[in-house]
C-alpha cells in the first residue's frame, strides 16, 4: 500500500491529497497542516471582514472532519513537518498542542507549504493592533480585534491586492482608511496607465492614497491608538490609525524544502517541472511555494495565485498515484475587484515588456469603448489595452480596467496569448454578440485592430 | 480615380464603404441602400419595441448625412439596384422616389444585401396586424401599431433567437404572449438540455409555449381581432391575438449576385472566398447575403450574424482598396437574452456534431457550477456543456445556460475552439480568478476536467 505524505492543508495539498486518493484508493494519504484549518478561500478573507459574506465558515471550503469522513484523507491540524529527509523518505512531524515529535515515512512527498505576509523591518510592526492578512486564521484575528475594538480608522501599508481589498473591507465598515504605498503607483503588476481611473475612484469612496511613501514608524500615541509615521514629498506626517495592515507582499515557504536539499529556483521558491516534481524524484510540489514556467516570458516566475496553486495540487497528485498530468504554465493572469471597479491583466505589462530585451520591439495601444450596445441602459466604458510583439503580432499581454464587463474579457485575451495568436487573429475571432453583452465589434477586438495594423 | 460601388447600406455595406474610403480618400464610394436607414442596430429592435432603449434614434449607427459629411461616403437611401452587368461593370439603379432609372459604372463592386425575413405560405399571413421583423422600417411598422391600437394578446410563429426577444419586448409591454414552435423544442441551434432551464423560465414570465404545433391559419376575427389557429398534440387551438409576429426564420437576398451569374453556394447564399471575393474578379460580397467557410467543419456554411457581417464588410472594403486582408472563417457563436437567462453557443451543438460523420466519435458533458465564489451575494448557478472529438481532445463545440456569467465565457470557449486546443488544454489554461467573479476552478475547466478525463 502506497503511503503519500502532504505538507500543508490549503488549496494545492488539499487537491493533491483529494486526486491522489481518487486514483488510488486504498492509499494512505497524510495532510500534516500546521494551521487549525484546511482548504479555504483565502481570497474571500477581505469581504468577510467587510462584512459582506456572512458568518466565516462560508469560506472554508472542507473540514478536517469531512475531509476524513468523505474523501477518506487522514488530515493532520496542528502538526508542523519540522524537516524532510529525503534520504530516508521520512518527515519529523511535531504535534504543536503537545509538543510531540514523531517520523512518518513515505512513498511519495508533496510540499505545499504555501508563503507568508512579509512584514517589513518597521519600528513598531509588531505592535498590537498591527496585522498581516495571509492565513485565515490572521482574518480571523482582525475580525476579533474588529469587534472588540471601536475602530475608526485604518492605515493599510502595501497598495496591492490585498491592501486594497481591505480597504475596501474597512470602508465596508464605514471607517476611515488611508493606503500607504511606496511606489509612485498603487497596483504595481499594472500598467500606470490602467490604474489611473482606479486611484480616481478610490478618492471618491473617501479612501487617502498616499503614493511614493515610506512608513519610518508606527508607534503608540499617547491615548492608546497607533500612529502611523510617513515620509512623502511633503515631508513628515503622521497619520492616526485604530488598527495597521501590513500588505507589503508574499515570501514563499520554501525553508523546509531547502533545508532537505532540493533546488529552489532564482525567485527564491522551490523549483519544479511540468509534472511538479522538485529535484527529488520522490518528491513533488505545488502551491505558492513553487515557481512556475511563464509562457510568455519563457522563464520561471514566482506569481503565487490561488487557481494554478488548485491546478498544480491537483497535477501533483495525480502524477504521485500513477496519472500522467502536466501544468504546461502560468501567464500571470489576474482581476481584483476595487469598489465598483474590476481590474484584470494577463500575460505582460508594457513595462514588463519592455523590459524584457529578449522580445524586441513592443507595440501597445489603448483604447475606450462600451462593453454593451452603447443604447443599452446603464452600459459602462471600459479601458482595453494590448500589447504585442512587433516582429510577429503576437499578442503578449492584455489589460482592462473598467466598472462592468472586464473579468471575463480578460480570460478571452489569456486564451489568445497562451495560443500564440497575433492580434489579427484576435480580430478575426467569432466571439458572441447581442446588444446586453457587447458592442458588434467588442472592445479587446477593436483594440487589436488598432494594436495590429496602428488604426 | 477608383469608383466603389456598394450595394446596401446596413452594417456589411458601411463597413466595406468606410474602410475603403479610409484606404483611398481619393476614391468616389457610393452606396446604394433601398431603405429609408443605413448602419442601424437591428439586434437592439425588440428591446427598443418593448420600450426599454428609449427613441428610435439610439438604434441607429450612422445617419446618411453624417455618412456624407463625416466620411466622405456618398450615400444614396431609396435607390434600389435592379440589376448587376458584370461584363459591362455597371449596376443599374432605381431611385425609388422619382422611378427614374440609371447606370453606374463600377471599378469595384461590393454587394452586401443582407437576408429577409421569410413568412411561410400560411393562409392570412399578410393580414393587417401581422408582422415580421427584420429592417428597422418593419421594427418602425410593428412600433407604430401598437402605439395606435390597444394591443393586449401576442402571438409570436417562431421560437428563435428573435421570437423569444419579441416574446419579452411584447411582455415588457405588459401584453400576454404565446410563442409558437413546429419542432419539439425553442431555439433549435442549442441542444435541448439547455434549452430547458430557459423554457422553464419563459413560464414563470407568463409567456405561454406551444411547441410541436404547427399554424394552420392567421384570420380576423367579428370583433376585428386576429385569430391564430394552430394545429398541436391536443388538436386544434385557437389563440386571439391583437398582433402577431412571424419569426420563422431569414432568406439570403442573393437573387441580383445569381442573375448576374455570381456563384451561389450549396446554402443558396453568396459564394465568396476568405477575401470576400466572389466568383468575379470585380466583385466581392459581405454580411447576411453570403456564406462561410466554418473553421470546425470545414465546409461553407449560412449563418446570418451581426458581428461576422461587419467584419466581411471591412474585410471586402479592405481588399477593393489596395488591402489585404481575409476572414478566416466563422464557428457559429451566439448569445441570446430570454428574460433573466442568457444562452450562448459557439461550434457544434452535441446533435449537430453527432450528425456529422466527419468528425468520429464525438465525447460530451455537462456540469452546474457556481458562476461566481459560492459564497458571494447573489451568486448563480450556470450550466456548462463541451462537445469534444474523442479521436484527439479537440473541443468542438460548448454551450452555456444561466442568469449571470454566460455571455463571455463563451467568447473563452470560442477562442479555445479556433485555436483547437483540446479540453486539457482548456482545463490548463490560466484564466483570471477573484471571488466576486469566478469560483477557483472555473466552470468552463470543471466542465472540461470532466469531459477530458471522464472524471
Amino acid at each position: 500500500m502506497q503511503k503519500f505524505i502532504i505538507i500543508g492543508g490549503d488549496g494545492a495539498g488539499m487537491s493533491a491529497a483529494s486526486k491522489a486518493k481518487r486514483n488510488q484508493p486504498d492509499a494512505e494519504v497524510i495532510v500534516f497542516e500546521r494551521g487549525p484549518y484546511i482548504s479555504y478561500s483565502a481570497c474571500g478573507m477581505p469581504y468577510w471582514i467587510g462584512g459582506q459574506i456572512g458568518p466565516m465558515d462560508k469560506l472554508v471550503v472542507l473540514t478536517p472532519e469531512r475531509a476524513r469522513e468523505r474523501r477518506g484523507i487522514d488530515v493532520r491540524i496542528g502538526h508542523e513537518v519540522t524537516q524532510i529527509d529525503a534520504a530516508q523518505q521520512v518527515v519529523h512531524v511535531r504535534n504543536l498542542e503537545t509538543d510531540a515529535i514523531f517520523t512518518q515515512p513515505y512513498d511519495k512527498l508533496v510540499i505545499a507549504t504555501g508563503a507568508r505576509a512579509a512584514k517589513p523591518p518597521i519600528p513598531g510592526v509588531d505592535l498590537p493592533g498591527v496585522f498581516a492578512l495571509r492565513s485565515l486564521s490572521d482574518g480571523e484575528r482582525i475580525y476579533d480585534y474588529l469587534s472588540q475594538n471601536p475602530a475608526r480608522r485604518a492605515v493599510v501599508i502595501g497598495g496591492g491586492y490585498i491592501g486594497l481589498e481591505m480597504a475596501e473591507g474597512f470602508r465596508d465598515r464605514d471607517m476611515q482608511v488611508a493606503v500607504v504605498e511606496m511606489l509612485p503607483q498603487l497596483l504595481p503588476n499594472f500598467d500606470p496607465d490602467m490604474v489611473e481611473p482606479v486611484a480616481a475612484h478610490l478618492v471618491e469612496k473617501e479612501v487617502e492614497i498616499w503614493t511614493q511613501t515610506r512608513v519610518t514608524q508606527i508607534r503608540q500615541s499617547t491615548d492608546g491608538a497607533l500612529e502611523v509615521i510617513v515620509q512623502s514629498g511633503k515631508g513628515e506626517t503622521t497619520l492616526p490609525a485604530d488598527i495597521v495592515l501590513v500588505a507589503t507582499g508574499v515570501r514563499p515557504n520554501s525553508e523546509l524544502a531547502q533545508a532537505a536539499g532540493l533546488k529552489l529556483g532564482a525567485t527564491g521558491a522551490i523549483w519544479v517541472d511540468a509534472q511538479m516534481r522538485t529535484s527529488d524524484p520522490h518528491i513533488y510540489a505545488a502551491g505558492d511555494c513553487v515557481e512556475h514556467f511563464h509562457r510568455v516570458l519563457g522563464e520561471n516566475v514566482w506569481i503565487p495565485l490561488a487557481p494554478v496553486a488548485n491546478r498544480g495540487g491537483r497535477v501533483a497528485g495525480d502524477n504521485i498515484s500513477g496519472g500522467q498530468s502536466s501544468l504546461p504554465g502560468i501567464i500571470g493572469t489576474a482581476v481584483v475587484k476595487v469598489f465598483d471597479y474590476t481590474l484584470a491583466v494577463t500575460g505582460l505589462t508594457e513595462n514588463e515588456a519592455r523590459a524584457h530585451d529578449g522580445l524586441g520591439e513592443i507595440g501597445s495601444a489603448v483604447i475606450t469603448s462600451h462593453e454593451k450596445a452603447a443604447y443599452w441602459p446603464g452600459a459602462a466604458k471600459i479601458n482595453v489595452k494590448l500589447i504585442i510583439q512587433k516582429s510577429n503580432g503576437r499578442v503578449i499581454g492584455g489589460q482592462l480596467v473598467g466598472k462592468k464587463g472586464v473579468a471575463k474579457r480578460i480570460d478571452v485575451i489569456a486564451t489568445a496569448i497562451t495560443a500564440g495568436m497575433t492580434a489579427d487573429d484576435m480580430a478575426m475571432l467569432d466571439l458572441a454578440y447581442a446588444p446586453p453583452y457587447s458592442p458588434t465589434y467588442d472592445p479587446i477586438q477593436v483594440c487589436a485592430n488598432v494594436v495590429g495594423k496602428g488604426e
